[in-house]
């Protein structure tokens, strides 16, 4: 069977036009491969981006229209085919085909359409998951002490032994800082159950049950958007503007110079700023009656701009929260699940110890935390949601942790990554003034521009020869492709993206 | 084929175990029904609870003690095999097979392993909506807006023509209050973009961009448990306590007398004093500089106890927050999607207009809130999460809606809701002083005990004779069916129900 015949039965679901481009994009993708040496880990996806409408083309244009009769469409993009969408490769309404480099805001982790994730879909052991949601607080699944072992823990940061799983980012942030408030107020008590007084006044979100207790995070930092969450977002005003928020602690994240490795001392100096202000404010909030109960953290700063720091700062954030008896939350919702060249991104930072807790969602397809055993509530009912959770995620998650181990991905992103970073910084010597700042653990990378209307007008220039890329921060450029990005569509990507720097440079 | 052989094939998946249970237990289903003269809506059900352990049996209790080492397991009830799991049966872990009047915390709108549910997962244009999750905020399918459409408009309550998905129930209310606040604020501006310095100032949590307004709820209501949600529920201490909260207004809901149509002047007199304190709560937040955006209301208050009030208590508020320029949110989480005899418990209220927002979760599959056009962000990007959503449950919600039109679901729930409620009172009239205050819609109906002891030791005896029912309030007891639950379940209920409450009343 050709390769051809094959996808096309594989998708089953191409129409005509698809039909036709197709045989075209099919021949490439393993020719480059070869001529790169690498095997194909994601086989019949296109050999590359084509492009035959602005995007978004008239069809994206006219739901984007029909949408904006019932809700707000100030962020979409354009509509996609989700039927087509192959690998690496998202199909547009208008039948263009581009390189996803942006992943559904880093959310696919093997690809549109894996074969592995269409068969978790059939398999019969799966089905109850995806027709019968459970209250997994009360009733779980007979087979759910087994996926938790064998998906989640079978990935856990080194250290964790628990798990608690959630709906989304979001709350999984809102459930972690649940549980540090938890833990913090019984070490307070001493161990001593909880006051009558205490027990009735939360219920009217009054003193004493109602503690003046916080999180401190970081300038630029995101965690999410319901309230909790929100409360330790600082990256932009879309995200927070009107809505009302606590008054907690937030330090300064290090704006490092980058390469990290030229600027060491620099870099140094700046680490230990940061971490200065974080002692002083603990400090302050305890004397305001409001002290600290843990420090939310990303590995990265990743919707603030792609900020990174040394394994020096978080080792250091480390042992401030120890001093202070307070949590470290390190929130893995973007950074986790392999795209960093280890599977959790902390992994890079050599701590002394497993941070407290850590949420995830995103590539691992449902949301959830990691945590110490001290964090586990002491009472039933306390980490607790309807759904708490979702089996049909946990067995997609169990088909994509199968390829990541198989696959050897996370040794792939560390690979992919290198050479992506070559290419960037490749690209960087090339046009000086324009870009700047090439960084990244893995392949989640980035890459800034001197101003935001030159990188506003690279993204837009970028989709419109067929490649798909994130922005972060002021004018920062976001690069998240899946674990299965490979070096033949680095070079595709390094190829486009000269050509759009040649045009901006001109 | 025998009804037998049927259900066997359907399954496929019996153990020995089951298969032997099995045969005894098809029997009677057709024959109870025909006895009420109904037709059979969920076809092969077993014909009764069975029940051969304690529940939790032992393979529960093995698994209870697993999972306990890797999650707290207090609110765990036993473990349930899904798979088996058919119509309005819950089969455990330990081969005992349940009548669920809880339905997983009246999440399970069409029964367990609907046909139709197992169809829509395999329809072939369904696959993408479960292997390729999208942003939906930025790049949505390009069926969506035809989803959004038939699926969620199909169903929307009356006067409201606008809808945003989210993940569940939680994070709707959180993004419903976001959608108030940004309408407050936008009305307070009076038309004027926002400043530089509110702008700037928000991503700090710091005034102007920052204000101080805030949602005013009700005493024992429930809205959820992340940290915006959870500032408007006051239902039980173990959803609150530790956990830093806003001081925002909480108004008392009516504590009416039932039957609700005996106590008429008291009722009106409660409803009056509750009304009257929301006038003063406005006023005196409006004085304290932190005026009240909007009120948020469930339209039977479930998890604090089944609480109802009349269609007069909610016009009045809807006046009151017309009154004083802010939004009203009827939060039909729990009682939307068909139960209550109509498809939005707030149909049965005749408004004078569509509360402005409605959001829903649980039975709907997917979570989201229903707005007015005036609650639409001006802005993209303001309502807005990773997922924004999630279309599989749309998939799976698709299915419902047609379920619900073709077998016209809800006129059941108002019929068997009457046929439950009949029983109720007829039970309560044989056992006086030990349940009382019959009430509810449809058939999201409650009993109250005379004790808590007496409340929870009837749910066990329940449980162990093969009956799942909730608790709520302080000792109340709540029944959340599935929306094809039929006389002969109540007769089934009823016969077990009367054993128990004769076995305490010895």
């Amino acid at each position: 069977m050709s390769k051809t015949t094959r996808i096309l039965k594989h998708k089953n679901l191409f129409n005509d036009v698809f039909k036709r481009q197709y045989s075209d994009f099919v021949r490439g993708q393993a020719t480059a491969a070869a001529n790169l040496k690498e095997r194909v880990l994601f086989h019949g996806e296109p050999s590359g981006p084509s492009v035959v409408t602005p995007v978004p083309g008239p069809r994206s244009t006219k739901l984007i229209n029909e949408l904006e009769t019932i809700q707000n469409v100030g962020a979409v993009q354009f509509f996609v085919d989700y039927d087509h969408c192959l690998g690496n490769y998202l199909f547009d309404a208008d039948g263009n085909v581009l390189l996803d480099m942006f992943t559904q805001i880093a959310t696919i982790p093997i690809g549109y359409s894996h074969p592995r994730l269409m068969a978790a879909l059939r398999k019969p052991e799966n089905i109850a998951s995806f027709v019968n949601r459970p209250a997994l607080g009360c009733l779980p699944p007979s087979n759910w002490v087994n996926k938790l072992r064998d998906v989640l823990l079978a990935v856990a940061p080194p250290g964790l032994t628990n798990v608690q799983t959630m709906q989304c980012g979001a709350c999984s942030v809102e459930h972690s800082q649940k549980a540090i408030f938890m833990w913090y107020q019984r070490h307070r008590r001493g161990g001593k159950p909880p006051s009558e007084e205490e027990l009735k006044s939360c219920i009217t979100n009054q003193k004493p049950g109602t503690p003046e207790i916080c999180i401190m995070s970081f300038h630029k930092a995101f965690h999410g958007r319901t309230m909790g969450a929100l409360a330790i977002t600082h990256a932009k005003w879309v995200h927070k503007l009107d809505f009302p928020q606590p008054d907690w602690p937030i330090a300064p994240f290090p704006t490092l110079q980058y390469p990290l490795d030229e600027f060491v001392r620099e870099n140094r100096e700046e680490e230990d700023r940061c971490l200065n202000t974080v002692r002083e404010l603990f400090e302050k909030w305890r004397l305001k009656g409001n002290p600290v109960a843990g420090i939310a953290v990303e590995p990265i700063q990743c919707e603030g701009g792609d900020n990174h720091a040394t394994p020096y700062f978080f080792q250091g954030l480390q042992d401030i929260a120890k001093e202070n008896n307070a949590a470290l939350l390190i929130d893995e919702v973007q950074t986790g699940c392999g795209s960093t060249g280890k599977f959790w991104a902390h992994e890079h930072f050599n701590l002394r110890e497993a941070p407290d807790l850590v949420p995830f969602a995103k590539k691992m397809m449902t949301g959830g935390f990691y945590f110490k055993k001290d964090f586990k509530p002491t009472e039933g009912n306390r980490i607790f949601t309807t759904w708490t959770g979702d089996p049909s995620k946990v067995s997609m998650l169990e088909a994509v942790v199968d390829v990541i181990f198989q696959e050897d991905l996370v040794t792939n992103t560390a690979n992919v990554g290198d050479y992506l970073m070559s290419a960037l910084k490749e690209l960087q010597k090339r046009y000086p003034g324009l870009i700047m700042n090439a960084r990244g653990l893995g392949t989640l990378t980035a890459i800034d521009f001197n101003t935001v209307e030159s990188r506003d007008k690279a993204v837009y220039n970028l989709r419109q020869k067929g490649v798909l890329v994130g922005v972060c921060g002021e004018k920062s450029m976001r690069f998240r492709p899946t674990l299965m990005f490979q070096n033949h569509h680095v070079d595709i990507f390094t190829d486009i993206f000269n050509d759009v720097l040649a045009g901006l440079n001109k």
